[in-house]
């Protein structure tokens, strides 16, 4: 269950993301804006832009399946300024979950989970997962579509959930 | 797994956003701006202001539990005006969540769920929760959330997330 609600369904909703991002591109083109000023938009002055959102969201995805494994993630520099950088970093990170099988979270839930800054303390993999790694990466999903939708790019939900494999 | 990762976390995230409608009534007093003025803010003119994100994340969880286990959920008419309603419906739904158990969920990960819009067409009940009341669950929230945030309320992640059962 681990793998699956995290692994395949943040790989659908990554994808969702970059579909986005090609509205936004389609968006800045039609409305000869640059494609920058949506990636360092956001909602709150102390909030972060839309760039930091999608690597965020990137890093939860990553960094989340390799704690709950006992993997090491691979760094990744959060050097990207363009709209095609955010959907290469976005690749990234779907090819690095691909490598993941359901045979790598046996055991996960009962799996001891920490971060540098929770200084010694931790969580079982399952309490992370739930109370943590998933709620933080639809924060940052939902967090960049908003920017986007707030700005103006053409969005529905349907853009941020994707298809449906609906059953007759 | 479906029931802790649904009925227990979504109660938790459900108490975390009824928190930050405290933060914001204390915000509203201190600006002298009415409540009102925020439940009506939106990120995007065709988005869904901040009571009616309250409003569909709290019938997210309700239905969603209602349909993963067969059941009927209660219906509530979507006439809060104030911040106090506000609050109250969140908690009806907290309440209702609380009815629930585990055992609730049995077989609930291969049960037909479907809904009226979908014209008869449905999705296994793992395929529904995973794909679709988790993530439109998280969206609701979090948009909620961003309102507020955008509005100057002074939130921060922490308050979307909630406290962690950390271990020593």
């Amino acid at each position: 269950m681990l793998h699956d609600i995290t692994i395949t369904q943040f790989t659908k909703m990554l994808q969702n993301l970059s579909q986005c991002l090609d509205k936004a591109a389609a968006y800045c083109g039609a409305k000869k804006v640059e494609p920058e000023v949506l990636l360092s938009a956001r909602l709150a002055p102390d909030q972060f832009q839309l760039m930091r959102q999608i690597q965020v969201a990137c890093d939860t995805a990553k960094t989340g399946a390799a704690r709950l494994t006992g993997k090491e993630a691979p760094a990744h520099q959060d050097d990207e300024v363009t709209l095609a950088d955010a959907k290469a970093r976005i690749e990234k990170v779907i090819a690095y979950l691909q490598t993941y099988s359901a045979k790598d979270f046996a055991g996960a839930d009962e799996r001891r989970v920490s971060q540098p800054r929770w200084a010694g303390k931790y969580l079982t993999g399952h309490e992370f997962a739930v109370q943590h790694m998933i709620p933080n990466f639809y924060f940052h999903v939902t967090t960049a579509y908003a920017i986007l939708r707030a700005n103006g790019v053409d969005l529905g939900k349907k853009d941020y959930l994707g298809a449906m494999p609906f059953k007759e």
